[in-house]
């Protein structure tokens, strides 16, 4: 199978052994992969796949057609549609996934939309729900609303009757987000639009003084992404006094059985609203698998409403 | 009534009117009262009593006997046992308290013990199990063992099982704090001692890089205690790949319902635990009303194991 592979910093294609389903794991016909975050970093060396997953192959999702399955596998049968976050790997025509960490694609979307989904709409429903514990009525603040995280906390937000606001650098991406459900703002003076029960840290740490300013009362910050910087000053008398929680996140590390309960819990809870229409998945550009090396480029780029995805054939 | 009253930053002892149980309150005659933390910054007029309580008559606990009830008052009959936590005034000669915020004294227990239980056992109690979720088998920090709310906390992580260390300046507390149950360290170098599931902070944030250090995965840090110092760098890539929690906690500003279920949850969980032997409410230092300003440099001098109290005559 061919596969996009990194060498030494650089993104090609290469061709690789296709990989064989292992007991209660499926070998799926990758149709569609999202980019994320974290093929930038991996594709630096600063973020190395986790043991068990491909080291030069990224892709941290996938969408695809059942095309064998393992020892002991039955969640699915041969041809079926199915999604999921994948260790790594992803980026690739062929790849071997637990069955337990695959969801079936939902009807209403297209392989581009299924392969952009998983990673997330998995990060922003953990954050804002199972971590943040975000309810009706409450206000969120997402910050750095354009990307893949961002539009899909916006639109889990209104789903759930929450009021989101979002902070989007480029005027031009703004309207798009008020569509999504976000009232939209600029970044500079965020914290005058508080307060917020919930912000979500796409961005970094020198958000932290004026997320902690902009919070509300008994109010939760909920870090998973830290691009524009890791360190920044807290101050721990202002935590005290709204009786306010700092979560740091990630998906990657967690063990095979919490991947399992994230894709039950999306099962459950929001792909069916993708079949009555209350969620999209927008998707800013696509490019195919021989063009790999150009939708990292895209991605790095930024300035983009939603995912980048790599279109892959036969 | 007499009453510590606050005048200029002075402790001073004043008559005052006796307050009259309102709606649903109980007139307690107050026979111990703990001094904490809050006291002090009070005093220097930088914490404000919440509005309804006494803004000149500081104390934020008391124990006493009931003196008379308010209209509707029905938990408690005249002449019962009862101890609580106060908005302020507690240090009087009588309080009145709404009956939902009182708890009964455990019989083992004399009046100066009562009177310095509520506030750091409540306060240890919530930080711990409500806030961090502290469970049997997990490893708990305390930084700053050796006084009130670190004494409360020691007990109560050996009474559900869970492993405590405790940091202790003094080297003469120390075994004290080792027979309450945690094994004692030295501030200096505590972080190599980890890693800890929970750490109960009630230094500051001069212990905040290390804290995060010495955090274990999905470990918990609850802030509560902010004496040396309040602004902290925090990193925020360690917090994300730890998927640790910070969480900031007082709770003098909050609700009366609130409280009360903080107080429910104190008569649950805890105070049989003093009957049976488990807990204790160490006592430093006892002072008579009258030397009530002796007392306070007392509390400010540290270096002292558990409570500093108050006791009140007719």
């Amino acid at each position: 199978m061919r596969a996009v592979t990194i060498r030494d910093e650089r993104i090609v294609i290469e061709e690789h052994t296709d990989p064989e389903p292992g007991a209660g794991e499926v070998q799926v016909r990758v149709r569609a992969a999202g980019l994320n975050g974290a093929d930038m970093h991996q594709r630096l060396g600063r973020y190395p796949a986790p043991r068990g997953s491909p080291q030069d192959i990224p892709g941290l999702e996938l969408a695809g057609e059942v095309a064998a399955l393992g020892p002991g596998a039955e969640r699915f049968r041969e041809g079926d549609r199915v999604m999921g976050i994948v260790g790594g790997g992803g980026q690739a025509q062929l790849a071997a996934v637990h069955e337990r960490q695959l969801m079936p694609v939902p009807r209403a979307l297209g392989w581009l939309e299924a392969g952009g989904l998983p990673e997330v709409f998995t990060t922003a429903y953990d954050a804002l729900f199972t971590q943040a514990g975000l309810r009706s009525g409450e206000r969120l603040l997402v910050q750095g609303g354009a990307g893949g995280v961002g539009t899909a906390a916006i639109q889990l937000a209104r789903a759930v009757g929450a009021r989101a606001s979002a902070t989007v650098r480029s005027a031009e991406l703004r309207p798009r987000v008020q569509e999504l459900g976000a009232h939209p703002i600029s970044p500079d003076g965020f914290a005058a639009h508080g307060p917020f029960d919930v912000i979500l840290e796409l961005v970094g740490a020198p958000n932290l003084p004026g997320n902690l300013e902009a919070l509300a009362t008994m109010g939760r910050i909920v870090v998973i992404g830290i691009g524009a910087g890791a360190k920044g000053e807290l101050n721990l008398g202002v935590l005290m006094a709204k009786r306010a929680r700092l979560f740091g996140s990630t998906l990657r590390p967690r063990p095979l059985e919490e991947k399992a309960l994230t894709a039950r819990a999306l099962e459950r809870s929001v792909l069916p609203l993708f079949d009555s229409g209350n969620l999209e998945v927008p998707v800013a550009a696509a490019f195919p698998l021989d063009r790999a090396a150009e939708a990292y480029e895209r991605f790095a780029a930024g300035n983009k409403l939603g995912k980048i995805v790599l279109e892959i054939g036969d």
